[in-house]
């Protein structure tokens, strides 16, 4: 357990001592956030007096965290985003006040694969502690969409807190990692043994602690060159469906702002609920959504919030990349589609 | 995860709808019992107004999940117990009150293996609520350490809520499992998606869960012939150590009070923290407490509670059997602890 924190440790560039082992990615989400707010409590500061900024797009474990500090006492306000997804530093900026303690944020989103530009926004919080004598405002990033494909060196990002999940990175599930740097303090919120620096109790998962470890090293080893590949393919796939099927929609970001792996496109008018199914049928595995915003039905807040489409947040395709993925693997998708195009816009005429 | 859900529901006697997975037993405490005083909160009953039982006898998940309570604001009674570490029914019946609304304890004490009878426990909760109407005293169990040597069926028990832990059952580490009746509500205490009902949020760990399940199963399939051919042998056991060993205390109960695999002596005025690492030396486990109650130092707080003796708490030392563990092995348990003893006590005199 102690060599898997030293190695992670290294990994994201802090001491062992910032390392603390979770169930998963959500478990670390409810951590870094619940915790750094009790940590402040404990220390006298009453939630009433406390502001958390976030956005409308998190992942259900930040934005249902954040329904938690709201019954607690905490504002929680919520900052506007492009239509792309990206919180600007002028946004945050104009929305930091004396109260604000934390901004919690994805680095990259789960379903539309935005990615922020983590350390101007550390740059535009720094500025402000330094402006305003007294503040201290960390800065938490939900990094589970992002070992594999972009750095997660706190000091480099200059993120106070970070959250990763081993299961998103080839890791095991019920695997987690908080990560949180020298001047931070977070109160557990699970309560029992000295574990994890009386941090997180339970026995620890050494299996999963080893797995995480492993995986984080391992994606962070290599991630630039695996996300110049990927997005390379990315790229010409998002190009390929958009030619295949003329109904199609890109939401999120290109370029360098899209996560590596990530496509997601709308097609307005079908019941893509249904064409997963059909995907699936073909060997292929697509979402709609992410699970933890139940997959099964309904609109994507996300892309609503992004495109206030209704038609477009009801008929989201997620299709993710791997390594191993081809650029063929998508004349397939592309075929698969356009025949359930055909089919489906015949029995709506 | 399905499959696995209805296994443990048939085995606890309950519908699959009263299990939940989670990422430990201790997790399973905090879920219990804040997931149940959330849920009466969530409902309108204030935390001023609410009354939690439990003694002090308690593992370190349950005893931190109760001065969490007391942060919130509920009132936390202590029972009594015997010199053998026992909830008597008249204690119970004693403490109960209209306040009274959840009363918690550990099936088997993890350090000195104290069986509560649970359902004569049960049917004195039961009784106060027919002769006080309007009341409902949820009863929660902490049966950690009970599967593989005690009934588990809940209907049988007559118990509201029960936690297991995987690991402690000859399953998987980073596995539990929450169980309650159908008249039961919990509220999450971690906050995401809708996975397990809602009650506990994160992308399910599905191999965790498969074999907790199957642990659980196999555990309770052969608990009785189990218990009385390793209870047969700890019995054997204690005699021949305590004749090896006139220094030697037993703390706990004997006979059917006792779980079957559980040791636990007191070699008052010697260190037992050092005769641990001899007994590793020579190639065997044995522990001062419980790992969740920092066993590397300090007394056993359930001991000095229920001896009062504080030489006897600092002196503890706990010898677990497996099924395979035979007398022989004993032998030289009691060998290498003899000439602890003798070398101890010769360095003192």
């Amino acid at each position: 357990v102690e060599a898997a924190r030293a190695r992670v440790a290294t990994t994201l560039g802090i001491r062992p001592e910032g390392v603390v082992f979770t169930s998963s990615g959500t478990e670390s989400n409810n951590l870094a956030i619940l915790g750094y707010v009790r940590s402040l409590a404990a220390r006298g500061r009453r939630c009433e007096d406390m502001t958390v900024l976030t956005t409308a797009i998190e992942h259900s474990s930040t934005l249902e965290t954040m329904n938690e500090l709201r019954r607690l006492g905490v504002m929680v306000e919520v900052l506007p985003v492009t239509h792309e997804g990206i919180v600007t530093a002028a946004t945050l900026k104009a929305a930091l006040t004396q109260g604000t303690v934390l901004v919690t944020l994805a680095y990259a989103n789960s379903e539309v694969g935005t990615v922020q530009a983590v350390h101007a926004l550390a740059r535009t919080l720094r500025a402000f502690e330094r402006s305003s004598p007294g503040t201290r405002i960390a800065l938490h990033v939900d990094a589970a969409q992002a070992p594999l494909w972009l750095p997660c060196d706190l000091p480099r990002l200059d993120a106070d807190l970070l959250s990763l999940d081993g299961g998103k990175c080839g890791g095991p599930k019920g695997s987690g990692v908080i990560a949180f740097r020298k001047d931070v303090e977070i109160s557990p919120i699970l309560f029992g043994g000295g574990q994890e620096g009386g941090k997180r109790p339970g026995t620890e998962n050494v299996a999963a602690i080893v797995g995480i470890a492993e995986a984080l090293s391992l994606a962070q080893a290599s991630y630039e060159e695996r996300a110049r590949k990927v997005s390379r393919v990315r790229d010409a796939a998002i190009a390929r469906l958009c030619a295949a099927l003329p109904e199609a929609v890109l939401n999120g970001p290109m370029g360098e702002e899209r996560l590596a792996n990530n496509i997601n496109l709308s097609l307005p008018g079908l019941d893509t609920e249904y064409a997963v199914v059909v995907l699936d049928t073909a060997g292929i595995a697509a979402s709609t959504k992410s699970a933890c915003a139940g997959a099964g039905g309904g609109e994507s807040a996300v892309v609503l919030t992004l495109s206030g489409d209704a038609a477009r947040s009801r008929s989201t395709l997620r299709l993710t990349l791997g390594e191993e993925t081809s650029l063929t693997d998508f004349d397939r998708v592309g075929a698969v589609l356009q025949e359930f195009c055909i089919r489906q816009s015949g029995l709506t005429q």
